[in-house]
């Protein structure tokens, strides 16, 4: 009996999923495996839509991209191992790539892999449940093109449906009242709505950083970044301020904790987002704070209370698409039965534990980085997945902090060297704050 | 065995069904009746939140609501007939109330019912399913604030949930590359966002002329209204415009079939909503138009295809609040077998298509109206729901869009009289178009 998995979820997780049994494939028999895709195209959060709230079928729309985002780390630390930007384009290309340049190379690879039809474009899983007597799943989908909800049994179920999809929006005092606009940076989509005016970011995360930049190199009036615990320090231009919490509004006018105010045309809630699994019941849903040693993760990938179920990229992340390979490769090895997963729960608890304690331990960015580059390292020494130079990776990343710290506004002009070929980036014939037109043809133009 | 009721949602419709069986309650035994509200308050609707997209638990939000919104047709319409404005307020007072207003009317009944701890907020309905062999739903929900997943058995499902929370939006070319905003009519929220704007609503629907009338009242540059068929026609303002259909986009500029374009800094679609059943199966899922006469359901209410589950406020609607109080008092004595639903599928369907004929044979407003007037009649003719003098209603209607004819941005200064109680309703002390505050003080304040 062939064995059946459920992917959930077309992104970066799920097909590097796709792509690892794929791999597998070519040299032994692999399990029958279906990937359930909300989208009517793969690629996550990569696929962009000018939709926000809800999308063509009534779905909460998946994608946070906006227009005109550049990778706001250096490509050279997400690299896959097994498909490299020089092999994707015929070239090297420089280190921040936008959009759509990713778009293109993440397309790449499973484009090659011809896994497209394992996908069941446009449905939505509306259920998993788990059966004792059976050790199976059954997963409920609705076909949103048919309008038809129909169930198939699983005897693995790969849940690779993000964590940055579903936000996290804090209320303040005064927003039922606000006569602007109040958005989260999940239905940012496009920098030129706020040209001449006054915004206001709330939060100190990536979100803050890259979209109030975005809003400053697309000419809005100013930025102003409320922060709860730190301002995020940079350099920031003249008509940009870091402010203490915000604690109402008023009008149009928002105040804040050392009593200072300013009036906002709009206000951008970059409050970060929530692990959101609308379909798992208790027992097999995941609830986790946004970290780097997820809670309830044997090696970060094995749902301890139900091991057949398997979490794909639920950690926090310096490391993105390669991690989600090595997570990939490893679960697939689980379900094809070259690795073991420990039967005793304490085992896999003491996993986690581990995992979370030496997390813990740390207290900067360096620290965090190499923890996560270790992790790393562990996967892929246990399957085929290709060895590469994740110290390389993790040295890629260390600069890249240096030149945010150096100048926030020109890191991307940056360049970093290749640790899948070895190949030094070309500069970018443009500075990122001059580069208005984001698209791939303009990109590659090097 | 007391027999146990799933109500889903309780906004109006919802609540009518709870304030049904809380009434027949004080004479006889009835159900256990548990109401499942997503949001954390009543109100369905008209229960205004200034969020957008996703809640505060990440699940899509139900308001369609914005601010400054006044009722479009007269209270005179819609009064529940069990509860009238006068004895809510302890005065007659002006026929087209503001948000706040509303919300305020339609809690009085219920806080005087007593049938607020029937319901169990903050919870979300995930999925239905029903059991031939009992002849029983079982209903799983999520409890969003204690995060928990848990199901419960009942004899009776009654959906309540509404119809215009989830949004249609289509797609035109280009929209991707808008340079502006793009927002569905359901997630507009403060016409102040669009002070000195040039705005393009696609659509000629309640929500276009309302939402055009707000930006125009709070002072945006201009209003387009692009329409598929044909114009609304009214009498507009100078800075207003209505086109054909909108073709495409290119930057800024908005193309129409006529070969004419504008540039416009927003576009708002109101373009409707849809029929949105996440949590119910195939076979259990209404599939209707947004119509008088709704597929599939017998008097309007019964799910022909399984008669346990009951629908309300699935139509396309003229009358509201007494229209769902009289579908909730019919399926209460259904529920409590006072009223018999014929046990054969084919009478059933048979009841529908004689419904949807009927509807198809007239081709005017008047018709229409006094089609849903009749329907009102036919079901309050069957229960002790307090009889009223629809033909009455139904001619406040006529009145009222001879007064939309005369003056779109003066109908709202208009009195009508009670159906209820006889009182003529006062004039209201400011002009619709100069009356910027909406609070329900100055609204009460004749």
């Amino acid at each position: 009996m062939t064995q059946r998995v459920a992917v959930i979820g077309a992104g970066p997780s799920g097909l590097a999923q796709l792509r690892a049994f794929q791999s597998a494939g070519e040299a032994t028999p692999i399990p029958e495996v279906v990937c359930f895709e909300k989208q009517t195209n793969w690629g996550g959060l990569w696929n962009y839509s000018w939709r926000t709230g809800t999308d063509e079928y009534g779905e909460p729309v998946h994608g946070s991209m906006y227009r005109y985002l550049w990778t706001n780390g250096p490509k050279e630390g997400l690299e896959f191992a097994d498909y490299s930007f020089e092999e994707h384009f015929g070239k090297q290309i420089a280190s921040y790539p936008p959009r759509a340049v990713m778009f293109d190379y993440i397309e790449g690879r499973v484009k090659k892999a011809g896994i497209r039809d394992w996908i069941r474009f446009s449905t939505v899983v509306r259920s998993v449940t788990h059966d004792p007597a059976t050790d199976q799943f059954t997963v409920t989908v609705h076909d949103l093109q048919a309008d038809r909800v129909y169930s198939e049994v699983f005897d693995w179920v790969v849940v690779a449906s993000g964590h940055f999809s579903t936000p996290n929006a804090p209320e303040f005092p005064g927003f039922d009242r606000f006569a602007g606009r109040i958005v989260h940076a999940h239905d940012f989509r496009d920098a030129c709505e706020f040209t001449g005016k006054d915004v206001l970011i709330v939060g100190t995360s990536y979100s803050a950083e890259d979209i109030g930049s975005q809003c400053w190199k697309y000419g809005c009036k100013s930025v102003t970044v409320s922060y709860r615990t730190a301002p995020m320090g940079f350099a920031w231009p003249d008509n940009w301020a870091e402010v203490p919490l915000l604690t109402h509004v008023d009008g149009r006018t928002a105040h804040f904790r050392d009593g200072t105010s300013r009036d906002v045309d709009a206000i951008i809630l970059c409050t970060g987002y929530r692990h959101y699994f609308p379909f798992l019941p208790d027992g097999l849903r995941l609830k986790t704070a946004n970290r780097l040693a997820a809670a309830d993760l044997y090696k970060g990938v094995v749902y301890v209370h139900n091991p057949r179920l398997i979490y794909l990229g639920m950690q926090d992340q310096w490391f993105t698409f390669n991690m989600f390979d090595a997570q990939a490769w490893y679960a697939r090895d689980i379900i094809l039965g070259r690795i073991a997963v420990p039967a005793d729960t304490q085992a896999l608890l003491a996993d986690v534990a581990e995992r979370e304690a030496r997390e813990d331990a740390g207290n900067d960015t360096k620290y965090a980085i190499k923890y996560q580059g270790d992790y790393v390292k562990e996967l892929i020494a246990e399957t085929d997945y290709p060895s590469f130079d994740v110290d390389g990776a993790c040295a890629a990343f260390y600069e890249w902090k240096h030149h945010k710290a150096h100048d926030i506004m020109g890191f991307r002009d940056q360049s970093y060297r290749s640790v899948m070929t070895g190949t030094m980036a070309p500069a970018h014939h443009t500075p990122w704050r001059e580069a208005l037109d984001d698209s791939m043809e303009t990109y590659l133009r090097n």
